[in-house]
């Protein structure tokens, strides 16, 4: 096993076990929305952003329990929002991970509580003391989180990607949209690393720009797996894209010009992270697993 | 005009211009989330949360601008609330405020957002430095708000009251249900005013026993409206908890019944701020409205 895929898998057992501690199970009234926001946290997901949060973390060697319990905050947000875009009345998808939808395993109504519920506890994590000891890094965590995920961050991207379901973008508005929905909180999980190892300015905006290219590049490489992918290995349905005439990296690009693109932007990607030497060869790498992934 | 109709009418002046310097007016491509955040959030409603909140930071000379953002956040997690729990998948409501609810005056998939949108951006408020000085402060001020809104408070509260649609509760279960569903956000309203003011234990203590007899007498006066309530006076449908067939406060105590334990909480909640002396007099005031208003 690569050193890659050793950390990934470490990783996601370490994150996997966090949010089962967060997310109790219950047996009182409100048992049903446990349930579902456990099952729309755990048991799969590449735990890609929790993987950039930890190991942005120990470029500053910021400490692990800290670390954990950011990495689970954003990725109880990356949950969040996979609950609400499947949404019948968003992207009505059945089928994520291989797995019913959570609206499809439970009720509408549950869905959309779970996912409010899984957001919440984001931030209830973050400003615990567990997180950080000094409040100004707790208060910060937070800011940072809700920038990414609110009205200028994720939610923003969402709603400019429904709208775009009724007309053509050109390549300019893709990467707006692509920065917004999917790209702030990629960046987001570098950032609260580098917030909880009190990372400089310098080593604050290299983090950023490795996360604004990969960000691209991971869209760029989910576009191209809309129309390469298999369906089987994805755990969900292709080219959905194609069939609501949307635009998108590949439909502008073309296969072989999205894949180009895709490399080049994880070799700058890579060369952002110059200043930490060695260090950060396992950002590095996953930035090369990213755009080649198969699903 | 009472000094109470004075104070209301001051506090949603000034709510009303916070919240909408908080969400934009923009003509971007996400400009119908923030048309929706914004219809959501202005132009409505008694702005009693946000009244609590600033009341009660002035018992302990709370700063005036971070007793407002606070209050701003409490009451953007409440018109979240209201957004999410009028949705079809929910408890289906067409108008709210005398006003066509978010998801019917734009769509459902811009009303879920929209609610996301209001929820992360309160967090948002908490945490920025012009809310207070202290990151201490700021993280504990997120930290209540989270509790109050998540799946151990106003979330879970929610799951309950839609899983009670299919059975019947005792008056112990609907008390439980109503502390986590309304309860713990107007808790949590008197507990940022005491957190932002320093308040010691004691004195925490007592406005967290105010707001629970409060917000019960609240709920209690909420389920006499539907029963007894002038439709065009709520700006909301009547009914629709015998429609449904839910037990109620009414439905359990009678309408006499109901009524006489609502006085009897105001009671109780009054005398629960004497250490405050005259300086609690509005909180009193407010209580007793509470159970007198017309909508």
């Amino acid at each position: 096993m690569s050193d890659l895929a050793e950390a990934l898998r470490d990783t996601a057992q370490a994150v996997e076990a966090r949010l089962s501690t967060l997310i109790p199970e219950t047996d009182g009234a409100a048992a049903p929305l446990y349930k579902a926001m456990r099952y729309s946290a755990l048991g799969g997901g590449k735990r890609l952003r929790p993987f950039l949060a930890l190991q942005s973390a120990r470029l500053f060697d910021a400490g692990e329990t800290g670390a954990l319990r950011a990495a689970a905050a954003v990725e109880l947000v990356h949950c969040y929002s996979l609950v609400h875009d499947d949404l019948p009345a968003m992207d009505d998808d059945d089928l994520r991970r291989g797995r019913p939808t959570t609206h499809i395993a439970f009720d509408e109504a549950t869905a959309i509580l779970a996912g409010d519920g899984l957001l919440t506890l984001a931030f209830e994590v973050l400003a615990d003391p567990e997180t950080h000891p000094d409040g100004d890094v707790r208060a910060a965590l937070v800011a940072a989180l809700a920038r990414a995920a609110g009205m200028a961050g994720m939610v923003g991207g969402q709603m400019i990607d429904l709208a775009a379901e009724h007309r053509t973008l050109d390549l300019e508005r893709i990467i707006e949209l692509q920065r917004l929905k999917t790209g702030a909180l990629i960046g987001c999980s570098c950032a609260v690393g580098a917030i909880l190892g009190g990372a400089d300015a310098t080593a604050g905006a290299a983090l950023d720009d490795y996360a604004r290219d990969l960000g691209l590049a991971f869209q760029i490489a989910d576009d191209l797996l809309d129309v390469e992918g298999d369906e089987s290995q994805l755990g969900k349905g292709v080219g959905k894209d194609a069939a609501a005439g949307k635009a998108t990296f590949v439909s502008l690009l073309g296969v072989d010009g999205a894949r180009a693109r895709a490399a080049g932007l994880v070799a700058d990607a890579a060369a952002r992270l110059d200043m930490f030497d060695s260090r950060a060869d396992l950002l590095r790498a996953v930035a090369e697993y990213v755009i080649n992934r198969g699903h």
